[in-house]
């Protein structure tokens, strides 16, 4: 099932697709895709109904955030061997958190705005995970009951701001509209193996990032384990499991980083498409 | 004016502290305290009214967190100049910044939990700056006028986790119950001046932090300055500005930290007391 949430910005009703790919509202029902109806039996209630009993969608609505009011926006640094590599750091002993600001979330195809003053806008596609049952001191084998489903964050960095403003990489992480999250929440039944899931994104048409979340140094599972161990994940609360190599800071001979006016296309396999356009705030 | 919120967790009611430090229910007027209630016409209705026309709140109920659905919870690290000395930390040259997850805020009164197997749980007391107008490219001149008022927070850290887990502050500062925030909403307009109000901290009854908001390195409105240039500062965002000296960590001859039954009472001119008992998840 293919979650979706549609309208302006904060007034975001729920929906569902159904078999030809249209929007199917669901406001009826459930008062939004969100914390309180990401538990298995609500979304299998959602899951037994005939989508074609349901409202269709008219027009072509904004496409909003797949998960509304979302609890923490929890992020995973450096999580692919192959990124390692790539960039010569080492492996590291445990998942690197760091927090993304709520603020920061936006739709998979809002603009993306540059901050005023920055130079140094990089992209970062990831497997995005949705807690749709509470999670404390789990451990890997039981991991996965607890997650809804998954669906594409482009974890949208500032550099400068990451790594230069003395200390901690939120700050290049929080800045407004860093955070498109969607079009799909798409529950657990339809992704087999979310350990093989290839990865895909372009810049204005070229390809950047090749990857495939089977290179994860850290499985989904781990991380839910490893996080539970900390604090408790809450339904509604994304993780965010880091980025395959190709980010504009890695380019050779030198980095390449967003401008006014490019456009990135996100793709993750069975989880849709992200298109992002980019526009600076000078 | 002192604003509170009380009864069950996740149920909260708003009131206000009437001129006998009763509380006085204030549900027939807004809805809570949080975003949408801080904006300076908000309150200023709200402190046109006369207190003895508002319902007694009988009997002595949970006092919870002072702003609900806080949306971002902005914390400074290092941003007392003794505390530096002490710790012989040099000067941050901007404000460093982490994000406290919204899952560990408490009220003033609530338990603090020791998390499974951590043995280096901490204690930091902070002035929290309350957001009350949107903030977006502001400077320091004006930035006071985006505040709503101040509270006192209990910035708690797990130091094993914060610094041993593999980089990153969240980790240590993200545990159920870190985050007790309370117990008034102090109205700026009754705080004089942000940058000279003292500061205590009792473990047991024994003094451990004794500091003065004067020795920050960053005023509150050059944090406001400097975050407002990253990302939006909204309604109900709030921002813990660092910790004055007497932190766990920098003990001597060792460190100390927190155990099974310990009792914190903190205190800061103005904005009254939280007390919190400490107990072991173990």
């Amino acid at each position: 099932m293919k979650l979706v949430r549609y309208g302006d910005a904060g007034a975001e009703k729920p929906a569902l697709l159904d078999g030809e790919g249209r929007l199917r509202d669901l406001s009826a029902l459930v008062a939004d895709i969100s914390g309180g109806t990401l538990d298995d039996a609500s979304l299998d209630r959602l899951r037994r109904l005939d989508p074609e009993t349901l409202p269709l969608v008219e027009g072509n609505p904004r496409i909003g955030p797949c998960v509304g009011n979302i609890g923490k926006f929890l992020c995973i640094g450096l999580n692919y061997s192959d990124h390692a590599a790539e960039t010569g750091a080492a492996i590291p002993e445990h998942p690197i958190l760091f927090l993304k600001a709520n603020s920061a979330i936006v739709g998979p195809y809002d603009d993306v705005v540059i901050p005023r003053g920055s130079t140094q806008t990089d992209w970062e596609i990831e497997l995005g995970v949705v807690i749709g049952k509470t999670a404390k001191y789990v451990d890997r084998a039981n991991a996965l009951d607890h997650v809804a489903g998954y669906c594409i964050v482009n974890d949208v960095s500032e550099r400068h701001f990451q790594m230069q403003l003395t200390g901690q990489w939120t700050k290049g992480k929080s800045c407004d509209t860093f955070g498109p999250t969607g079009p799909w929440l798409v529950t657990r039944d339809e992704i087999a193996d979310p350990q093989n899931l290839g990865m895909a994104l372009e810049v204005n048409g070229k390809r950047m990032q090749t990857g495939n979340t089977a290179t994860m140094i850290f499985t989904v599972a781990e991380i839910i384990e490893h996080l539970s161990q900390l604090f408790t994940l809450h339904p509604g609360d994304v993780i965010s499991t880091g980025t395959p190599p190709g980010v504009g800071m890695g380019m050779k001979p030198r980095p390449v980083y967003l401008r006014d006016g490019d456009v990135m296309d996100l793709r993750i396999d069975g989880l849709g498409h992200q298109r992002q356009r980019v526009r600076s705030d000078d």
